[in-house]
């Protein structure tokens, strides 16, 4: 494959929003391809990425209706839904477009819009990406899937509840100096384990929240990258699934499909997890991020919990995770997260990321995990 | 880009299932792996198209089932949603993996099951694939776009009622042929002209059914496709789109995406319509098939009525159109769509078809269409 750049990125606003999800990515689609200083008109294919917008927005075929929003009307389009994982697949699969030689510029990201629905359908819709024989029926929903991992986590490694609220703790702090997120709000591990039980371990402050939001990243060849001020290189994106049910995963407190994606990604960067500066993962609980540090290599097995109560994931610390606020602080439009994660590490990789940037990042990763830890993506970036 | 070549195929029975559309489609993968002739263990990815399976099944995230039930747990596997056209999609980006080099064995394919909902639920689903903001709240549903579509040709070119009735007769004669088909029962132009109006001027028999159903089929590098008996080569696959809107299209008597798709596929194999033996096309409703035999070259503009009413496009005639039956007769499981339009050009290219066989048959096309003509793929095969 050839070398595959990102060269510009758009996130909106993350919270609630009086748009169509096709729209609120079309916001951030406008936003990547000024970002990447290109003509609209040079974008060959589009990559979009959506959840529930059938159930939600009573709206499939979403590809060409974001093309339309965006004045593409003709490029080659498709939907892409991989549970939370979803735009993160959509970018893969567009390295793969542009890395096969099909075309030097491609739009690529997604965007998701809950809020405008009751929270129970909220809730029920997510439980569509876990199995609808056998979970579904016993009233699963994601808060347990990760309260079951969490309590997994704590049996086998003594991992704390005070230990996840520091995951939250750290995420909030982060999340303030990100003007896109939508939790600009500090809070004390005390907010967070005095909150109230949503699946026990988790309290509501362990958990992230409904978002809206768009997210849009612009990949370039090589050549096309050349002309650009600072093109982020994707040194690997890689892929991984685990069996779909939680009664076949042999332990609860790990996910094997982040463990084998991050072999294939480092593998594939010729880079270890002693190489990335800065790490975008998926922190849809507190527990997750305390179990994708593991999974990543990050730290060994069941010093994900000691990590995050001693500061090493903060920026200025070890190996900083999450500076843009993680799905904690920031928000979690389920269809945008993927490229949202890819969009914060490309403006830390760039140096652009203000107050929160990580010193001298030069290696980003991002992670993003879909369904009862049954998707993983992980890919990995690199400045010249 | 590597050359990639089709090795197994599969389908189900269409119509009417007990079973979920991940167990449809794991049945016609089965198929397709001992087709192959490979082992299971030799696929390094699944791409899976479905469409409402949200809707009419509350299960997102099929890819992993989907992988789960075929006891392939930990390989990559993406969703893909192309409203009609929506495993055509999977298979042209699946050839993009293959032909970028990062596998060698693809497993690509889709399912749909819907005729458990009420119909008229089933038919709110399928109006997703159409806009949501500007087109739904009309009452609009696909009946209703595409005798939009058959008045305009009409009006442009003469076109009438009794030659879509032909592409119906002639679909039903060859499904009787095709052991999968839903509808194996040949019809008269008397029996589609005195059906009742579904929408002016189409009728019940100018329309293809709700049908359950599942197809697959297994793509190969060169390298490993020749040690299969027979080859298929897949000569191009493209995309094309066009606005999302009805209100937007300057001309409802032409489909632009598939005169573009058909253009980008003919340039990329280095043939032309007059090369083609055998097509499978998106024949939805009966005005579709006149329409794509244009779009795609077939016929000068306005010709596709009276080809199909001189029987141009019966097997043996000059240029066979849907050997299988096409939708019409064969069935419409939307997820599956494309990848069994598939599944039948590589049978007819290896001249394995039997009763239905096109005589001499080297060079297939594949069309299929998405939503309201937004999206179109079109797809070339040749044999050695």
């Amino acid at each position: 494959m050839r070398r595959v750049a990102v060269i510009g990125v758009g996130v909106t606003k993350f919270g609630k929003h009086e748009r169509s999800s096709a729209e609120l990515f079309a916001e951030a689609a406008r936003e990547a391809v000024l970002d990447a200083g290109i003509e609209p008109k040079a974008v060959q294919a589009l990559y979009y990425g959506n959840v529930t917008g059938g159930e939600s927005e009573r709206q499939l075929h979403m590809g060409p209706l974001a093309a339309s929003l965006l004045g593409l009307p003709t490029i080659p389009t498709t939907r892409f839904e991989n549970a939370c994982a979803t735009s993160h697949a959509a970018f893969r699969h567009a390295v793969m477009e542009v890395g096969a030689g099909v075309s030097d510029v491609v739009l690529v990201g997604g965007a998701e819009r809950i809020l405008h629905v009751p929270t129970e359908h909220a809730t029920e819709y997510f439980a569509y990406c876990s199995d609808a024989a056998f979970e579904q029926p016993t009233g699963l929903t994601f808060p347990g899937v990760f309260a079951l991992i969490a309590r997994a986590h704590m049996e086998k490694y003594g991992t704390t509840e005070e230990q996840m609220a520091h995951v939250a703790v750290k995420n909030h702090r982060h999340g303030v100096h990100n003007p896109k997120a939508q939790f600009r709000k500090e809070i004390t591990t005390e907010t967070v384990l005095k909150s109230a039980y949503v699946a026990d371990p988790l309290k509501l402050f362990d958990c992230c929240p409904f978002t809206d939001g768009g997210a849009a990243v612009i990949l370039a060849s090589e050549e096309v990258a050349r002309r650009h001020r600072l093109p982020v290189w994707v040194l690997a994106s890689e892929a991984a699934t685990d069996t779909m049910w939680l009664h076949d995963k042999r332990d609860l407190s790990r996910v094997t499909a982040t463990e084998r994606a991050a072999a294939s990604a480092y593998r594939r960067a010729g880079r270890g997890p002693q190489d990335v500066d800065v790490v975008e993962l998926h922190d849809c609980f507190t527990i997750a991020e305390i179990v994708a540090t593991e999974g990543l290599g990050l730290f060994e097995p069941g010093m994900g919990g000691p990590a995050a109560e001693k500061g090493w994931t903060s920026i200025g610390g070890k190996i900083p995770v999450n500076p843009s606020g993680g799905l904690k602080s920031k928000g979690h439009p389920i269809g945008a997260t993927g490229a949202a994660q890819i969009a914060e590490i490309v403006t830390q990789l760039r140096g652009d990321a203000g107050p929160r940037q990580v010193a001298g990042a030069r290696t980003g990763l991002t992670h993003t995990l879909g369904g009862n830890t049954a998707t993983v993506l992980v890919s990995l970036f690199g400045r010249d």
